[in-house]
């Protein structure tokens, strides 16, 4: 097996409204996140943010984990950026796009059909050099954009919040805002999954969906909770085929608040789920991920699955993470 | 065999000195000619630029013999942008930094000690999923830092040059001026090459250096000319190791202006030439580089040699530049 890890680095100003995301502790710094968690991946030091990407909770990013199961496995990692307003200090993939529109005001992703060949582009490409790449995503509010996705494409259904407690109301107002405003009705666009993404979805969604399309022949796992369930709804949409399931965290099937398996089912595409056992943890704000914090984010599901699969034990991986979070370099303040 | 063929994308403002390179008809196009060199071998279309990169003696860019081979062998490419100030509209890797400076005036790459750790870190990735990785280059005036930096090195030698009769005395003269603004005399740097590189260089050649480095265990082809003896040349001084060879044209072999041979040989690397055969394109222009007009650029001669590993003959290369040349889409007027 030569595997890779990808994860795709992305903006919306959806993410930025009040209540809506926990990446990031203010708005102002949400643009800042998936370049923060590529600097911690690929040199465990934080460059371009003033700080570690947290949630309000106070948990550390979810790339800790992702970082500590890359580090213990020496699988490579690549970042993807796609529609990324602040770029990471690291070397990554460049797809192009803007940062996604609030979907309530405009189309969110009028680029979403370049962004898709050119990602496409990508994916075949990198089918030359490995055999199984897992996908993960950074896109602060990226759940109530799946959400608002799924609902064009039919599905009745529920997606999960990196906070504790989901502010369902409130993303379903979102997305009551974004169909009156673009005149989308549920299942509307159940045959146009593009101009669903185009209209209410991030640019996560159209690099992800090329990614997948391009990397035929290969294994392909994405890595994260509902906001990839949605990518597979998409793909199952699209008819893109190919070896293709998803992985995620025990955080993200327990999630009452969601329906991860239900939206993975109807696609007819496996699915994975590890347990990254943090209440192991000796740091109180990574304990607190096993009592729903969080939950997913930078493909940590995925990540934790492969040290899995690498014979890297449980405990190992729990020790790996706290030993990345009490390394971790931080800018000069 | 799981080949690789990156090309790193570059500015620097020494290539807008009128008469120094001839890579782009003006020098405001000049920042556009890589760009749009990764547009043409990655879609055989130029997007970005508002129309083919071509050489004053009406060649068009060698990027058409490398398409040509690439697509004969189905050999995966990637284009990284290393200080590039015109980005493609196709996925590349990006590496950061800013554009080269016109080394007469100013330190060339103050950047450079950051490119060549960014590239070192992507050539370790790339050596987990790739087993040969040939390294080419698009960056006008890049003969001329490449000539600043072998002297600053210590060697008393010619680069070739785009044109088919080298600006020799224009060359010396802008070395020259940089080494007075710099303080550095013949030799003085020989011991320090990434000060080489920052003061009197461009930024490929970080990039080109880093990749090296991070590309240990790998087979490393550098594709080009007395632009990538020059990296050899520094590869040597910082003391990285492995498998590295260079690849170029028999237009750069017969190159009786320049010393791409006596450079190499004074490495201790290996050198091969592939001879690309123009002479019998049905293309005026493309046959006369076989007079020595354009020489190498875009890793062609990197990607002719390939493309004869793989047992494609002559011929058929030549046609497939010529069908190249005769489909790319350019930009509506």
């Amino acid at each position: 097996m030569r595997p890779l890890f990808l994860c795709i680095i992305s903006n919306t100003d959806t993410g930025k409204i009040a209540g809506l995301s926990a990446a990031g502790t203010s708005p102002e710094l949400t643009d800042y996140t998936p370049g923060a968690d590529a600097e911690l991946v690929e040199t465990n030091r934080i460059i371009t943010m003033p700080e570690l990407p947290e949630a309000p909770g106070g948990s550390p990013t979810p790339a800790i984990v992702t970082k500590a199961a890359l580090n213990l496995t020496g699988i490579p990692s690549m970042f993807v950026a796609s529609g990324l307003r602040k770029k990471p200090a690291v070397p990554y993939v460049e797809l192009g796009g803007s940062a996604g529109s609030d979907i309530r005001n405009s189309p969110a992703v009028p680029d979403a059909r370049t962004i898709y060949e050119n990602a496409s582009m990508l994916g075949k490409k990198l089918s030359r050099l490995s055999d199984c790449v897992f996908i993960g995503e950074s896109i602060a509010g990226g759940t109530t954009t799946a959400l608002a996705v799924l609902r064009a494409l039919g599905y009745q259904t529920q997606v999960s919040s990196s906070f504790q407690s989901n502010p369902i109301a409130l993303k379903e107002e979102v997305v009551a805002g974004a169909f009156r405003r673009a005149g989308i009705t549920n299942g509307s666009l159940k045959n146009d999954p593009l101009r669903a993404v185009e209209q209410v979805g991030d640019p996560m969604m159209p690099a992800a969906l090329g990614l997948m399309r391009g990397l035929k022949g290969c294994r392909v796992v994405l890595s994260g909770g509902t906001q990839m369930a949605a990518v597979l709804a998409l793909g199952k949409a699209l008819a893109i085929e190919g070896d293709i399931s998803i992985a995620t965290t025990k955080y993200i099937i327990e999630d009452k608040s969601a329906n991860f398996k239900e939206i993975v089912e109807s696609t007819g595409r496996p699915y994975y789920y590890s347990d990254p056992g943090l209440e192991n943890s000796k740091i109180p704000p990574v304990q607190i991920y096993a009592q729903g914090y969080v939950k997913e984010g930078v493909g940590m599901g995925g990540a934790a699955l492969l040290a899995a699969t690498y014979g890297i034990e449980q405990m190992r991986l729990v020790e790996e993470t706290d030993r990345v979070l009490m390394t971790v370099e931080l800018p000069a303040k």
